[in-house]
């Protein structure tokens, strides 16, 4: 007889804001701060999260919610957690860490989610310079499946996965990092390609004390003081994983990430009840307090034996993993392509940003002929599970992207046909998805051949 | 009882050169280049092809021909076929084209491919700064499955299909080409992203006489010589599709082409019979002469339905495409992350490109450890079918990319375990590709962390 | 804002007995046994089940269980649940019932299951003339994953569904069943083929009192006596639905059922975490306690409109469903054949019975071969999710049956290869199946060619 | 350099009557038939075989050939091969035989089939006491699709497989054979379940020099009349693979034969475009001229090594396969349950081959509804690629089988939903498929519930 129901190291409260969980969360990476629990090598455990924003974006019927929340504060991870082999001693560093996500989802009781974009100046999106304000859809979710009342017509199986799974760094690879995204946040003005297209926000997201939390260290205290001038910020997936938003790391899969410090310590949070390649419109994918059941193996020494750095230091590596075998499956696609040359006429040079910007914008314009509004489009494809793919990258000038959508998500036959669309794009469906106004100064990009 | 057996209607000779085939072929793109037959919507026809590059690179002991080809040359194309409905009206500009691809594979008694990169000065692939020389591996196919005596241990089901199916371009429409590449030839050098890291040629292939074959049109007269130096090169894929070099445009697939010319003139070429996401080594693919049936239908004044312009003109447009039902299938996938930080260790902003670049290098390090040289595996993971995936691209400042191996074509298990990896990569499998020297003086990237 | 947490309307206590639940259960079919909950069309609610056994076969080191449970006493069901529509007005005979499976899993704090065979002369198994006694191993979940410790070195992802759901029968559906299972019971041994091989017990599973649970009807009083007389035995699937053990019917997909009573009446029970085509142990499926999100839709005269009678009166239909997408997904099969021939080499006439039989044989022995007892063998493909097909069955006097292996849910290379098995089966994997002795009179069918 | 072009080792001449091929065909399973070829192991190599019926059904517009064809002619074999190891020592008695199916299909210039069913005093089908008429579609091919004029509005990739491949038997076997048929032959009639619904000619199909082909051995001497006595018929699938009909075997599958004579004796007919399992109207595959590209390899004492006899001689075995990876691919399915409960009402005792019948029956009467007669469903369920489980067989008295339809084959949404049919069962779809009046006296199983 086993013990097989998963030990619960940290729940969470939806009754409880962020900072007052029993279980302290963060939303740094840092290496001083301090686990919150261990669990043994071959254990099957279970972790709660809040979603990416901490509850702050709510089911109701507005978009505000987008432009009050603190930008600085996500992503609210669970953790770190500590990670001990059979015999106790912890995963050290050089070790890979071998984390299969037995099961994940929703948290039981709060069975809905959000899509959103932000409002250009406090984040915006991939497609930030065509759709400027905040907008937002809520999922209602039956089981496997989820639609929205603001993006009728379609429903769809999620491909449920952690957004953000991650190690702790270590000092040095902190610094590694402040030091490069400085000195693109400093010079990155002057980039010529996509930069200059979505630019939107700082170039890159510098640690702040603003909306800082650091599991059990007390704010206020000069050890909280110093830490949160340093830690890292969440939003980039690097060397430990961290929030790369991957959606194949769904239900089955496992991951090998590179252990920097003593114990692994392994955060996660940013849970997605869905999401598709990209996840374009930032606050894009199917956001949602959710669980993960986990289990870890330390495969000794093993960033060494597996993991090639590629760069300056023997922690410049990524990690890899395994798909695992219960992703939705669909037979019938339709793709998009996109080449490099951007909505003014421009050619890059093998930009594959820039193709596959221009590939979900075709995907978007395409599919807003049957009925629906580009924003609901925008957010559809950003949170239904779309392939986006580098289909070339070799043929210069042009990148060639794809980004396929899957046809049985709708209600309708997508697929041209001889003889004119059947529902045509002026009759949009009803109601449209939650929307801002956007009062900002930055340029919005004009498809100079769109009509108004 | 009705005519089943597709018509045949560009014959390929292997025993003749290229600019001697009974139908001549074309490599260039200009709608002044006669069509070489007429189609009827609903009819299956079937054009043969040379490969890319019209048999200079041969099934032999060296890599050298790589070398001698003439890179202005490729890709020599079969059309332009001119396709008319049942009442024997071409097709027009306007019009969407429908073409499926029935069926395709090697040209009987020729069943073998290559896979090869070519030398940094001449043309270089998607590493090239990190594999400067020419490379080549032969491929042998038995049915369905390919293997190569110069990667051994692999074997797996291609996805054939042409790297290169497109409709000629207006004269409009090459103008817009022909300046859009003319200006990034010379300014592109101010580029920084990845054209600093991958630059190895001039950016753009601009118009040539050089190697130009313009089908009926005969060299030496006055036309030729007029289009051959406007005509644009085929290497890039653009509006009209074109070298998209799409792997998933397989059997039973089914793209939709705009129309820009009367009679819509569908050419296709650069046979490949496998290729991975990103045909990664440039002449990536294994290269093969082959065959198209294809049916096409008209979908009159579908480019206006269906496909919005982006950009300055109703012609920038791209196609799309549904996925047919036969690609192989694998269930076990050992996928590689990247993120836009290259080797130098230095930060870019949302690079797709970047962050794919260090995916499929983590997948060449990592998949050298069982056995093989890099280059070996270079040229397999260009040729095998891998995803490619753009996972995020809103995290900034980090795009993450993925790189998935199907890892059933190999003879051994190459997931990370517990313990030592039994081949090690000292034990190269023999005989490796076949290599030339590089004697160029354009710079070698080095990892910095890579052991001498 | 909707709810969108699933109402739990039947909750299972797994401290009380079967007979003690809040809700009441039952264990038979019968028109008169009233239903425990209304439901509303398009409402997602939630239902909880005991195992088919209730409980009495336990996670401990013994089979004996399974000869001291009542076998009468299958299968413990949730409901009957009655269905209305959004005006409150219950199904009706006639109509046809929508139930999509949102969700379903093991009940949380119970991640556990077996699977088991019983003694010959208790119910038997498919293969009772092989394997005469009682047999059991314990499956234990790690999320999506299976594995046993009485089975080493296999794991994989289930494929869970409820092995019974269907709708109340009338009277008249009922008196079908009784006369037409009478006559079977009476008539039964002179039936030539399959029966002579597998017989076991009764030819049928006639109503008896033994054992009977009739939901809120209270034991002893005459209601419940007459009704315990004639009320269906849950064991064979029928017009209903009911006990089909039909895999497929797993998360995300819908089974359309026959009304046949106002409101519907939909019970459920018999859940399991995984089952092979066939379910060839017969308790043979992974066995566990589990709960079902269901949605119901009413199709107002559906089975007229969609279900053909095939029998003497309209109420001979079967049910229809639509297969899930998110199935466990295998890409490489071993497929054992099997042909209408018995184990005494006798020629049967397209019996599918038969071949299937052989096919299944045919895997058990083969897989032993790498280090299993034929029972481990036996439990393990009546557990996991195989194919069992019908190939061919017009090729007199063979009727053709497959019998699919994933290979992938092996720790070691299963497939034929020159040279000799690595493991042989003299080493059996332990420890074995918990196993009962037979003490019974029953033949045991050998094969003439097997060595002792 | 290799030779990759599979060597033509069975050639076929079309307009050459079948036995007058320049190599010779055979029709029977003998020791004595005289090998034509021979191939080494690991070699590529090429047959082509005429269709099951040696081109006596024809593409024209009536269903009478069926009627005049010579069943006893069925089925044209190209072949044998005698296997060699690369020694040039042949294949033994008790290895196994790995039979790469490298690839398929048509023969070019013949991309054309049809299914059909025979009169039931003919041959019949598994549904021959519902349709006891012969009827017949054609097929044309447009690549890997199929179309029928008989049977509009669907369009599906065919899934090409030998309907027979197979070793030739030894003397001891071959008697086996014909001692069990006959025995079957003579007492069949005593049979009490399938038989009595579907028997419609001699319960086996025993040897008789009717239509008797045996390859080099010439019509007339004493030798061919002894061998045509009693070489067995090629109907039944047996111990030597043969005529299983199993689509699943595939482009890519690689099938494991046991060897019962020196060299094997490799012999391969029946070629299928597509079929569906069961194969149920008999001649029930899309029927063509095909070709088999193939590759062997030998496995010595691989019979011993992996197959456990199943009866009283070593000789009683099955072939094992693995399934190749490029299938065609359907995400939806609607899903036919049926119960061994015949259309009478009668109960049977888990008879599989009954439950499976019903599915069929039902699948049948529900499609009809959109527009299709139940000929043009039967020969349709029959050619594509449908699947047909044993779901359950240990539910005593019921054994459980279900019928998969691909939904996507049809060119309207055939899932049940609210309201009417849109088409209505009267509109049947123009033309028909062709059909013969049925002058027999064998009864017709009335459906009691079906209308007039």
């Amino acid at each position: 007889m086993a013990p097989t129901t998963p030990r619960l190291v940290v729940p969470i409260d939806l009754t409880k804001k962020p900072s007052e969980q029993k279980v302290p969360l963060h939303n740094r990476w840092h290496p001083d701060i301090p686990s919150v629990a261990d669990v043994t090598e071959g254990e099957v455990f279970r972790i709660e999260m809040l979603d990416c924003n901490g509850g702050a974006v709510g089911d109701n019927d507005t978009a505000h919610d987008l432009n009050t929340a603190n930008i600085f504060a996500v992503h609210y991870l669970s953790g770190p957690i500590r990670v001990l082999d059979k015999e106790a001693m912890p995963a050290k560093a050089g070790d890979l860490l071998a984390v299969e996500i037995c099961n994940l989802g929703p948290l039981p009781g709060s069975e809905w989610g959000y899509t959103a974009s932000h409002d250009r100046e406090r984040g915006g999106s991939f497609l930030a310079d065509h759709f400027p304000s905040a907008t937002k859809a809520i999922w209602y979710f039956e089981g496997i499946y989820a639609h929205s009342p603001q993006i009728p017509g379609v429903r769809f199986a999620g491909i449920p996965h952690p957004g953000l799974i991650g190690t702790a760094p270590s000092m040095e690879l902190l610094n590694i990092w402040n030091e490069r995204e400085r000195e693109l946040q400093e010079e990155g003005h002057k980039s010529m390609t996509l930069s200059e297209h979505v630019h939107k926000r700082p170039f890159a997201c510098m640690p702040t004390p603003d909306g800082c939390l650091l599991g059990k260290i007390e704010e206020g205290t000069p050890e909280w003081e110093k830490i949160a001038k340093e830690a890292a910020r969440t939003v980039p997936g690097r060397e430990n994983g961290g929030n790369c938003d991957i959606k194949n790391l769904s239900t089955g899969s496992k991951v090998y990430l590179p252990v920097f410090v003593d114990g692994a310590n392994l955060s996660a949070g940013d849970m997605h009840f869905s999401q598709g390649d990209g996840e374009i419109s930032l606050c894009g994918a199917i956001e949602m307090h959710g669980f993960l059941e986990l289990k870890c193996e330390i495969i000794r020494g093993g960033m060494r034996e597996y993991l090639t750095p590629m760069g300056p230091t023997p922690l410049h590596v990524n990690p890899i993993f395994e798909i695992g075998p219960v992703e939705p499956r669909f037979s019938e696609w339709l793709v998009f392509e996109g080449i490099s040359v951007d909505e003014s006429g421009k050619q890059h040079y093998l930009d594959a940003s820039i193709a596959f910007k221009r590939a979900v914008l075709n995907a978007i314009d395409y599919i807003s002929k049957f009925g629906y509004s580009k924003e609901q489009v925008y957010l559809l494809l950003s949170a239904c599970p779309c392939e986006g793919r580098i289909a070339a990258i070799v043929d210069a000038p042009n990148a060639c992207a794809t980004f396929a959508v899957p046809t049985a998500i709708f209600d309708q036959d997508i697929r041209p046909k001889p003889g004119k669309i059947p529902m045509g794009a002026r009759l949009v469906r009803k109601p449209d998805v939650m929307k801002c106004t956007y009062a900002g100064n930055l340029p919005i990009t004009k498809n100079p051949s769109a009509n108004a």
